[in-house]
Order: C-alpha cells, then sequence, then structure tokens
C-alpha cells in the first residue's frame, strides 16, 4: 500500500521578489534578512515586508519569502481578490505567471509595477523522489486531499510537485485552512482517483 | 434517482439579537430596517450593523438579519477566531448555544455583554419537506457536498435541516466559499454517503 499521510501547513498571502525588484524596492545592493527557515530547503521568511495594490485596494505588511526569484510573483488569498479588486484573479503553480493581473508593489526605498505576477497558489504537495515512489505519485499528477476534523472537505486536484529540491509538505492556503478548521502541521490524507 | 442540485449562498459574519439586546442597542422601541429579503422565507437582511467585541479584538459594521430571534447569536467566520481572540469557537447549528463563547456587543444606544451566543456556524443544508423527499435525506442527516470547479472540494459533515419554515438552500460561509472559488449563486452536488 502507498503511503497517504501528508503534513500540511498553510500559506498567507506572500510574495517573492527578483534581484532587480528588491534593488527597486528597498535600495540598491539591499540583501533578505532571514528570520525563519521554512520547511522546504534553501526557502525562508523575510523580515522585510512590502505593500501590494490593486486597482480597488491594497494589502501593507506583505511578506517576503527568499531567496530572490527569477520573476517576481505575488501569492494571494482568494479572500483578497475583493479588496485588491482583482476578481478571476489567475489560480496557478509558482512560476506560470503567463496572463496573471499586474499589479504595485511599494517598498521603503521605491515602487515598482509589474505587467504580470499577481496569482493565487494552486494548492499543492511537495514531493521529494523518493517520497513520490512511497506515495505512488509522479510530477504534475493531480490527487484529492482529505484534511480537517469535523468542519473536514475533500480538496480536489490538487497538484503533486516533485523534485529532488522538495521536502514531503502539502500548501494550502489560510482560506482552505480556516474552511476546514485546521492550523499548521496538521496531517491530510491524499485519496488517489 | 433522488435529486442532488443545490443552491448555495455563502453568509458573511453576522448577528441575531433578541428584542431585549435590540431595545439595549438601539434604545426602546426601536424596529429593525429591512434592506433585502433572504432566501429562507421571513429572514432578511437589516440596515443596523454593531460592533461585536472579542478578547483580542473586534469587528464593526456586523450585520444583524432578521426578525428577532428569542437568543442573541452571532455567527462568526473561523478566520475571525485570530482577530477577536476565540480560538476554538465552538462550531454548532444555530441555536445551538449552550458552551459557545461569550462576547459584547455595542451599538449605537448601548452595548450588552452577553454570557454565551458566539459561535461558527456548521455548514448546512435547509429542505422543505418537500424537497427533503425529493432528495432523500431527512433532518440532522449529515451529508457530503461536491462545491466549486477546478479548485472545488467535498465539503464532509453538511447536515440537513427539514422544516416547513425552510426553502431550499445550502449555507456556506465565506471562508469555504473562497476555499473552493464560488460566490453566491453557485450550486453544488449532494453526495450521501
Amino acid at each position: 500500500m502507498p503511503e497517504t499521510k501528508v503534513l500540511i501547513n498553510l500559506s498567507n498571502r506572500h510574495i517573492h521578489v527578483s534581484k532587480e525588484d528588491l534593488a527597486a524596492l528597498f535600495g540598491a545592493g539591499h540583501k533578505l534578512t532571514k528570520t525563519k527557515d521554512l520547511m522546504q530547503p534553501g526557502q525562508f521568511a523575510c523580515e522585510e515586508t512590502v505593500t501590494i495594490v490593486g486597482p480597488k485596494g491594497r494589502f501593507e505588511g506583505v511578506r517576503i519569502l527568499g531567496p530572490e526569484r527569477a520573476e517576481t510573483q505575488c501569492e494571494i488569498l482568494a479572500s483578497d481578490q475583493f479588496k485588491l479588486g482583482v476578481p478571476n484573479c489567475a489560480v496557478r503553480e509558482s512560476g506560470q505567471l503567463d496572463g496573471s493581473f499586474p499589479m504595485e508593489i511599494i517598498g521603503p526605498a521605491g515602487s515598482v509595477k509589474k505587467a504580470r505576477g499577481l496569482i493565487i497558489a494552486k494548492r499543492h504537495i511537495h514531493f521529494d523522489p523518493e517520497a513520490a515512489k512511497r506515495f505512488g505519485v509522479v510530477d504534475k499528477e493531480l490527487v484529492s486531499l482529505k484534511a480537517g476534523g469535523e468542519r473536514g472537505a475533500i480538496f480536489e486536484n490538487v497538484v503533486c510537485r516533485v523534485s529532488p529540491s522538495y521536502a514531503l509538505e502539502c500548501h494550502l492556503d489560510f482560506d482552505e485552512g480556516n474552511a476546514v478548521g485546521i492550523g499548521n502541521g496538521s496531517i491530510g490524507e491524499i485519496i488517489k482517483k
């Protein structure tokens, strides 16, 4: 029998920035300040936050997650769409930014307008290749995930992402966690179709 | 084959007030001002709003839904627990307030401290008896509900409530709607165990 139980951590809205945008937002030569390592190897939460501006509203204090990436992307919650004024914001895997909404980002040293990069993260599970074997899943496979107790649900279309640079961990967001009454460190069960 | 498709509407945080509390909050003799009929017969949204205060924070502009009820109850979102400071807020059917958290309510004419009445509404489906027959469900039965599209989920433990005073309608809250990417007027599918 393949393994089925997986650790779930919840994402709040956050942003990944490119080297160029980091310099524009925080000043040339600025280095990100790590406050906490995340479970995915090499990924970390930063002291730095920015303001994200949409057509109707803004969120202050949006945390930067490091390290820098090739392209800036901001992952919001579905519930953020209304305040920002971006209904029908694209639901995407990280890095898939074609056709995503534009946004303005304001930092302490300057602001940048991005033509794209605002997404709602598609719920997903990170696997290292060894874990993927034990769970019997392959990269890009869609599975369902049972989460929560009395107020639980089976989330559909959870994408499996397999890479040697990943650690076994499911990422839901705060909306999804609140909907099923779970916090960080909850355990979910993968259900294959 | 029983029917399975049901209209879903989403609840935001809201409050039902007793006659006594309405008088304390808005002044003796105050009558609720209807702004919109709700789908459930006799239920309506009001112009009046109040502030709800918990141990750590408050929400202003919490809408009163009329008519008055025998006991005041405030239905919050799971995501509201953190700001109010009421982790582990009871998940309850409407009216089942034993052991629920206390709260303070502030209106324009006064405030009241309630020893209980703060709940997270348990997701539910209203049926009139005729509809219950067509769907093959009985009062208090727990079913699952498939909702949403690409970002969908199957919500478990959705309680069926059958009464001649109800109209066929499923009530999820904003957290649940956001988690599966639906708005008001979406269609869900009942899945029996």
